[in-house]
């Protein structure tokens, strides 16, 4: 392994250089076949990776810390449209965590919601949207596939840092429901989502809520501060007393809190040879510590890599 | 929905009646195939469940509560014996938590292990130990198969309680590292298990572990006090300082501990009708809520069923 590493990266490097002239796609998969993620991350030149954009991150401050979140682009206008109305005018500030279940979801919102008299004042932000589940294939863009086999979807990968399957009979994209995953709660109704009840997926991603309920974006920095919460003790892991659990310190935009507050990082660019190199060195692990390099990877465990942004 | 349930419980009724007389599994699945997953469980006869056998049940008392985990029956034998040397040593006991990684694992064990002069005595127990990755096929008797494809096997189910997958081709049988599995600890070298060093996996399923490392068992209740630990802050979510974090009070099997400090935990029987039917109430869900009933689902979103055993 040793010996042969140098020679693999020089060719990577050369892959890299030499990859607009050719197939992109092929050669970098091909070349980096050898690459530990480690290298992956070292390696990969700064063109490949994008600032976050301060219009589509928003800050969720906890009593024990930040979680940074990303919304997705072209997915659920309406619902990111009404949450940035309610962030602007700090609807969430002040309220709770009101469900923490198990290897499934932390939520939060207003426990008195659905109390007309005792529900916090939404302001300008509507009400009830109408479900936002997919959109039209067409309008997605750079979708970067994984290449590997999917139980819930005819094909899987990634849009724009996001983790994303389509269906070419139904021409449908869709984001999908891994470990961060940002979605607007709802009742039974699937236009009675508002976006002023927001759940992050803590646990084994439930695909089974793919086209069943709204997404919006998903965490890219804190998810241990929302995945390390105590459970609720409520049936599906609502609590006993919100008001006793982790109230939500501020939830805003970057755009509307200081520069000098914001996390400056950085996302790997999904649609990059470094994220194909990246899919490949999980894939095919070649850690050291791997007996069998398993040669194939789901969906979900596909992490898209988040960096500091270097001074 | 409501109208049409009273004539599909006896439906099912009748076919779990029958059951002996034709085939089982394809009448149990297509009478059940509109229940909802309460729906089985209130139905499911009790002859579909099992005690948890004391001679294959732990309890690890933390501050905070007891995790009970269930040791696999012909899996890892020789980790297993090492490992009931170890619990009836009481050799936990006191020990620390060392990881707690997001989205990954909590590990235990002695912070010292590697240092021979510092190192917590295993008494009569060995040391380093061959990796027990897999079974003979033919040897894992009682394979349930999900129906559903996998990312990573040829064939995924369950047996005796245990999710596992098999390939036809090699002719073996391995335990899958899906939520809540327990696995031994190991360095780079596949022999360098001992059983004195144990890990669950407490985030989304990490499956490319399979076959690489030991699996023992899994936890059927506790998980979580496990998954909600503050997570390490050092690389790979070591602790900085083990001995500030949630020691172990106690780690016993049941036979060691007194009757009145067991739980008494049943486990739906995976080769029984009530578990196909519960298998088809995941798969294809009839909730209210969800407008997509899905009709296919992942080996790790299926949860083998606990609960307390009536009196």
């Amino acid at each position: 392994m040793p010996r042969s590493f140098s020679r693999m990266r020089l060719a990577v490097t050369l892959g890299l250089l030499l990859g607009s002239l050719t197939n992109r796609a092929a050669d970098s998969e091909k070349l980096s076949a050898a690459l530990t993620s480690a290298e992956v991350l070292a390696q990969s030149p700064d063109s490949d990776w994008r600032l976050l954009d301060p219009e589509r991150t928003a800050y969720l401050d906890l009593p024990h810390g930040q979680v940074v979140i990303e919304l997705a682009p072209g997915f659920a206008p309406r619902h990111q449209a009404q949450l940035r109305q309610l962030l602007t005018q700090h609807y969430f500030d002040q309220l709770p965590i009101l469900r923490v279940q198990d290897n499934y979801v932390v939520q939060w919102g207003d426990p008195q919601a659905s109390d007309p008299a005792r529900a916090k004042s939404r302001g300008d932000a509507g009400g009830r949207l109408n479900a936002e589940f997919d959109i039209d294939s067409a309008t997605a863009l750079h979708f970067t596939p994984l290449g590997d086999r999917d139980v819930y979807a005819e094909q899987v990968g990634f849009i724009d840092g996001f983790h994303a399957a389509r269906d070419a009979v139904s021409g449908r994209t869709w984001l999908t429901h891994c470990y961060g995953a940002l979605g607007a709660g709802r009742d039974n109704a699937a236009d009675s989502g508002s976006a002023a009840e927001l759940y992050v997926v803590i646990g084994h991603a439930p695909r089974h809520l793919d086209r069943n309920v709204t997404l919006l974006g998903r965490v890219v920095k804190g998810m241990e501060l929302l995945a390390s919460l105590p459970r609720g003790s409520e049936a599906m892991g609502f609590l006993a007393d919100p008001a006793k659990g982790s109230p939500i310190r501020r939830f805003r935009l970057a755009n509307d809190i200081a520069e000098s507050e914001r996390s400056a990082l950085q996302v790997m660019r999904t649609d990059s040879p470094s994220f194909r190199a990246w899919i490949a060195s999980r894939r095919s692990r070649h850690e050291e510590w791997f007996v069998n390099p398993v040669g194939r990877i789901e969906l979900c465990n596909v992490q898209v890599p988040v960096r500091e942004a270097r001074p």
